[in-house]
């Protein structure tokens, strides 16, 4: 198996001011790819330090893969040092200097003389195009070592990393690997361990658990020599998990509820609607995330103050006074009132103290209350996260309000 | 000046399940100190890579921030291998095994005997408590050499850092490097830098120009024996660039345009709403992001469809016909709508095509408009993105009507 390596360069990322998503976007596709990523890097732009790390790297790794320092300015020399270690010289690329000068017409604007260092490459890389920005990026070989240079913008290496190095780097693995997650909600991480305990011992496919935001996830992963073979290796276990873990399972391979839960009131022909109180609009936010929500949701009432739940939504005087903004009476009139308001067939609520400061009641931080009504029912669950954590806690209620949704589909409420 | 490394240990960093956002919290708070950090890596839980990367590690750098494996499975070798490296053996500290199962003892379980792995240190440590799980972390030195292991959860890597690394830390550094960054909303990068071109050649503070989800920033740097001279070396810098960015500058190290808006509102006691359509409550999230947002913000309506844009919020069903969902007329009258609905006094609203798919209509994805009212006037803003992702024009619009809030308070709209 092929070692790959990644090496981020960028001044800004030493200094924090930029968090390494390239480093995690390419770790997953290269897994992908069945390459095995060993080592991760990230020096600043500077010729001695970058140049010690690829000494290092051409000896342990077949393939080094660079992000960053594509830029027109003088501190980006990325290109300058890869091309220093591997002896090759720069000319003048005319393509990519008509690409870069078409994309600044394009905008309406003059290709400054600077950026023509962009357009400078090694006269025997293979070139990959960027058509989301100026710099290319390339993949050049010597000693069987390779590497391949990437700009730094996500906006540009993702594409440029599909369109261009996926193709190029194919070739360097004889083994396919294949992962599935399996996303649950309403089952802690050691819950579910422990329900599929034996499956995690499983060498091939492998099994691991994994906890993030509320949510715990199994992750299936297959190594074989081609798809069909590591999807066969992957299915059986996929199976007794599903069988295992059934009602908890929201999705496989998707990235979160929302994901799963559009489609389904799509399929469903059901149309849904919010009112959210301590959530502040984060339910609507995630439900409009997928494109093609407007399909099933139309209206969502954000209702912070008590005066607009009850002026908006009809939530009754005597149900905040008796038991408060954050109580299971309100969210379910809250949810009745959005049906109401919307014309939806069935709305969801959130109400409850998101932190990190009490509400001045003597209720709990992390507490709130949950309600999904349809024309005939309301159900209200009851949530404390125990955590104070502002973020934390709004993004577990929406996501208890995306799985109530699901639930109700699903007949499993 | 010492220098420092951080070492992520992680074989799911290595495969891209979790994005390292401890190596930039690191680097961030490192840079605060006065420390410089020339490497940031990433390796696996596997003794051999980690040994040499320490090996590597300890010639080129002063200090050694290790973060992750440190849990109680037998996978987690991080404290293990870096004994090994400094020659020191493991003995049991019996103050971490009775906080460790006093942590257990308080949420009810019994530790289990895997967790006494944690509680094994070196005996001439200095140990880190871990008030927010289990592991404890720990410094020690040889031969000049610093290592700090750390928890990889970010949970409690930070309170452990600020707590107890940074009294360590502290002593290695004899510069103090302080900070500001200076926020801008409604200046493109390349302008803003024009703008100041002459400060960004200065040396100390340095000034560097940054651009991120639509915004542009600088930050200004300088480095100093101590806090007042680092601080009186920006002021200037920071009131030269004050009057030349006036009007576009929204805040000074806050971490967004709500940061800054709500406070401001708050202040000006001023009632904010909302209208919302291909946001779809990110307005409203981002909103009450803050904490004490409900001093200033009841009411938010998200009218996805048109119906619900005519029915709550009255945008006249002519206005729809002629101009259209995404138009200068329908954002004007939702935000008038919003204005009725919720009593506040002003409105915001927004109305676009997010993408990636065109509406049907022959308006370009990317195309939105962004309107503010109160009880006198309505003013409206054309934007036009060029860009077809859903999630950076949503974002884009949200900060746009923010900014045309604070534009609004600021009496510059």
């Amino acid at each position: 198996m092929k070692t790959c390596e990644i090496i981020s360069v960028g001044t800004e990322l030493l200094l924090g001011d930029i968090l390494n998503t390239d480093a995690q976007f390419l770790s997953q596709e290269l897994a992908k790819l069945g390459l095995s990523v060993l080592h991760q890097s990230t020096v600043g732009d500077n010729h001695d330090r970058l140049y010690e790390l690829l000494e290092q790297a051409a000896q342990r790794s077949d393939i080094i893969i660079l992000s960053g320092g594509l830029g027109p300015t003088p501190d980006d020399i990325t290109k300058e040092v890869a091309c220093e270690f591997f002896s090759k010289d720069l000319t003048l690329h005319e393509e990519s200097l008509r690409r870069m000068s078409s994309y600044f017409t394009a905008k309406g604007l003059v290709m400054p003389e600077t950026n023509k260092k962009q357009a400078m490459l090694p006269a025997d890389c293979v070139v990959f195009e960027n058509n989301n920005g100026t710099a290319p990026g390339l993949a050049m070989e010597k000693d069987g070592t390779h590497i391949l240079l990437l700009p730094g913008p996500p906006r540009e290496l993702k594409p440029m990393f599909y369109e261009s190095a996926v193709p190029y780097l194919k070739n360097f693995s004889d083994k396919v690997i294949i992962s599935h997650n399996i996303r649950t909600f309403g089952i802690g991480e050691s819950a579910m361990s422990e329900v599929v305990a034996d499956l995690l011992d499983s060498a091939n496919p492998t099994v691991a658990p994994y906890a993030k935001d509320g949510e715990a996830l199994l992750r299936v992963t297959a190594m074989a020599d081609n798809n069909d073979d590591a999807e066969n290796l992957c299915k059986p276990v996929i199976d007794e998990i599903r069988s295992r873990l059934s009602d908890y399972i929201y999705g496989i391979d998707c990235n979160s509820i929302e994901e799963a839960v559009v489609p389904m009131l799509i399929e469903n022909n059901l149309k849904l609607a919010t009112a959210e109180s301590c959530t502040g609009g984060l339910v609507g936010k995630r439900i409009t995330n997928i494109s093609g929500a407007s399909k099933v949701y139309e209206c969502g009432i954000i209702a912070y103050a008590n005066e607009i739940k009850h002026r908006v939504l009809g939530v009754s005087v005597d149900a905040l006074r008796q038991y408060g903004a954050v109580s299971a009476e309100v969210a379910e009139q809250m949810a009745k009132g959005a049906l109401e308001v919307s014309g939806a067939d069935i709305a969801v609520s959130v109400t409850g103290i998101a932190g990190p400061l009490s509400d001045g009641t003597s209720k709990p931080v992390g507490l709130s209350y949950i309600a999904l009504a349809d024309k005939n029912n309301v159900w209200v669950k009851e949530l404390n996260t125990g955590h104070t954590n502002r973020d934390y806690n709004r993004f577990v209620n929406s996501s208890n309000a995306l799985n109530m949704v699901r639930m109700y589909i699903e007949k499993t409420l």
